[in-house]
């Protein structure tokens, strides 16, 4: 029985709040049960030095954590005067995934940040980073093409991000802290919306895994996906 | 003319939202009009060394902007990998105004950490952390009170504040974003809910400003914490 | 009756003593009582990016104490590796007082910059940094204008400034390290030499101020700078 | 055809040099093809903070680059003052992947850091890395229980790495420079000497991956570790 | 001819102003022509980690420039957040040099610690810091000796210094700025007051320098220390 | 008796291994003894700021030492996120004694950077680094030359360097760890393969050390150091 009382090919609620905020070219809030993330997605007409004059653009991301968002205050990564390793680790994840929906010539000398900072955690701050971002990151670039700055989207595909692991050894997907703090296994899922793998990340915190745990948690990961992309593509038809 | 159409006295639409995420003690959405603040207040039962062994509290309090709160994007202070001047300045204002409200003794050996942190910027983002964090640090008093750690609440008044300056020739209280970027003197007043004053800071931006603007402004600040302070009382009553 | 016997109007001995080193172009030791720093003012033909090719240009001021200049060795901040807020919050102030008597556009594309180095610190070393500030910046575009570089000094208003404050319950001006350390309310005006306020930092440490006490610091401030300004014109006139 | 000449499913030549310094409990020198990395193992009767007083112990490890290991040389991190992303995220994955084959009640109250430094990169230093670490490892634990610190090995499973990718639409395994520089997928594989997975780290760079490709991708990876465990128990046996 | 027209041998004039500033248990101006450093001692009750327990005090040296201390303005080493290279190589040279005339178990679980800020530069800042850094030192260790907590003093040796170089062929001692920045070979040499060499640091910037212009450095060297040993007697016997 | 059982004036084996790693332009791995560095010399097509437009090249150094080069492990300075004092003074010692030997004019816009990491450490890890860097320079200048990049090779002299200090009483050439950790006096001496001087840098860490003293140590570097650059012209001739 899973501590929420869900299913184990449950995901919870999702909730995608677009124009979250007022000046962003995308912005949007997403939650995951009680995880709540609010993700921007900036424009700038201007690319790193290692792009400058391809006529390719660049997607990057940025993640953070206000201090209080989790159950014991964490030091701020702006006075300590340093992101952590943890953070380091989840931006770039989070950069990757995006990218790979993208077609960078067709978006051109631009760089498109993403901003994901975490308000709530409960778990999978992550996979609702990446799927309330690719959010942020539509409307931005539908927000270039209404202002004539872009021909067309320079999307290619949808992009979206689960949990999966294994909590008291059953396969289960959508991990909230509670499940998370105690999983065995853990497991991060980027597909996009052609229902191929962008980035696959398997931890065993607890004891490794067999081939056929893997097998069952790919399983979970495409199913929880699915309904991730259904509701990215609903709250963008609005 | 005031930019917003509001009389030369008039503050923005105040909410104050407790509750706003689930983990603090103390967690409030401030909106000063467009600009939205999250204040958290976090008790830890430690204080920092200069104080240890005296039985005496502290507070403290951290600012930080999301960096696409304004119109244009600004660098993440944690991948920069320091604060700012700006940020230093405010967090230490905000600490400043929310310890001249309270009991240090009757907080005992505790630490109460306020984060401010902006996720729309429309003007007076300080004064609206300091209104909120207020409100957030009586909520975490209570809560402390209610779960028999602390005998009562250490808090002995009310804080608030509220900018005020000269637009166009014009004393105005309340600026928002259009008004403080051509402001040509800019006054941030922080005032207990006994109407004595805690902090005033007055930069002449644009012309230094006579002993009689000076009169004005203050006169059109009492005006403003006045409603803030029954805004406060409202919010904390419900 | 205050530690030092002076009256509460009255403000300390102050010294200004110009070309006190032999590189800036301008460069004044000033002390206010035991109070010493040294100010040197030094220009550069270069303004900073936000400011370049618009015809105009700049003053910035960097704020330092020497590890000893107080009674008790703090820690050098170059060591350290990083500036403390309140070193940050005082050379901000500076550099604003001081260019709200500049004309920019007169100036020129050039940058001035005032380092205040605190060598012995009694209180007001802020108030002495800027008072003492001014003068070698009076002198730098005097070196300026002599050296052909200038048609005429771009400075529009001299600048000074002093602090005052309530001790033991009675208004006075010119806090000296012992009154500082124990005063109550604690206020830095700064004003130009037309009797104007450039800024205002009033900070309630002990007891919040009611309006006729800012109106009694007010009135101090007033009459301590006019002294200032007095002692700045005998000093540059020599 | 891979440009080595080497079968899809063919490592480079492994060779694993125990003792390659003479202070660290354990050091080894790891080889994959012209991929050359120092492991050593330094063991220090002492925890972090966060497990001190529990009668466990730790496994960490730290990753660098010498400047010049590659074609270009890299700015050196201890110059530029931080490690970079994709160092963290390295030492990082070291560090859990080796954890997992420890018994960290065994280990006892002692901290055992495994410093992987690359003298010579030509693909796969990260999977050479964990390789080699877990060989360092296993020495700096046999030097204790030589030494009479502990009463018998605190290692459970033997670790190894190694990785994936699609190169030009075929699977192949133990990517060298050449492939991985081109590889469309590519994914770290880190298993324990029972054939379960501890680290799975895919990341589509070309093109998305399908599920069948996944499949194989996971097979080359146990073939390819099933030959890396059989050289660490050569190496160890000597 | 040297550019000042001293005579090869010739230093120049030398200056100790004991008790420049009030706070510091020592504090001495010193000045070797126009070069002016601020020298402080200071001692407080505990030693490094390392020393800890053992009963052996320490001596350190930190040192700086303000900003305009040369002819063109320097960076603020606070503000960049780091101190140089030639910094870092100049205090540890201060600190060691005063550390050779120490009695560290007479001195007890103390640490002195030597500011050295040079207010003008003109040549042989590190030279004057030490010759003036040790009068500071012996004013210290007479304060703490007066104060009664130390028996006496634990100075076992005065230690001074002066810089030799060959300027234009001709060795020279004591390189003003002109000879220095010119010099083709540079030497600064530490002595105590029994003629004993503490430090010897030569570099050829210009040319290789051969045994006998060695031989002939280091008498001028030895020469030059007499006299300013001389001066040091003068000044602690007032 | 020496712990190693050398005579005083005998200098540890010196090995010189060229091509050590395959990417850069010259890499050595030089021995003294148990002391084992990794010299690269890598060329860049760009000067400092400094130096631009001027047809002068650059030679620069840096310096650092695996966390476990030594008996007990060393913070990894790249972690720490800063260079110790240690490291900033070695690596500066070797950029200017390289530099000595070089014309710059002849080496044109092109920087050379010589990086030593230390893989073991048994005392004189800068003379080894600055023996062992000569050649890797020189391998570099000779790629630059065959490539046709460069007509001639722009080094002018050889450089090397040993160390001295008195042990036990007696003068020493080349001091192992054993006796450097015990020397009463260091030093560190840098010459040309014509006999000349280029660095000397001793230190009297125990006792200052006597002008007879001093003779005898700069024999003893004179011929330890005619040892050493013949090793190097053995080894450049193979």
């Amino acid at each position: 029985m899973r501590p929420s009382g869900r299913q184990p090919d449950e995901i919870r609620e999702v909730r995608l709040t677009r124009n979250f905020t007022k000046h962003a070219e995308g912005s949007v809030l997403v939650e995951f049960g009680d995880t709540r993330v609010i993700c921007t997605a900036s424009v700038e007409e201007r690319v790193p030095g290692f792009l400058r004059g391809q006529g390719r653009g660049w997607v990057t991301a940025e993640y953070g954590m206000l201090p209080r968002a989790t159950d014991t205050r964490g030091q701020r990564e702006a006075a300590r005067g340093k992101q952590g390793g943890r953070t380091v680790e989840i931006q770039r994840l989070i950069g990757r995934s995006l990218r790979a929906g993208m077609d960078m010539e067709a978006l051109g000398e631009r760089t498109v940040t993403i901003d994901c900072d975490v308000i709530q955690a409960d778990g999978g701050t992550r996979t609702a980073s990446i799927t309330g971002g690719f959010v942020a990151l539509a409307d931005a670039m539908a927000c270039e093409v209404a202002a004539g700055r872009l021909p067309a989207s320079p999307i290619r595909h949808g992009i979206a991000s689960v949990s999966v692991g294994i909590y008291q050894g059953t396969p289960v997907v959508d991990l909230d802290y509670a499940e998370d703090s105690n999983a065995e296994t853990d497991m991060n899922v980027v597909m996009n919306d052609a229902g191929d793998f962008i980035e696959v990340q398997g931890t065993a915190e607890g004891h490794p895994f067999r081939r056929d745990e893997m097998d069952a948690m790919l399983d979970l990961a495409q199913g929880g996906i699915a309904r991730l992309v259904a509701a990215q593509r609903e709250a963008l038809s609005q």
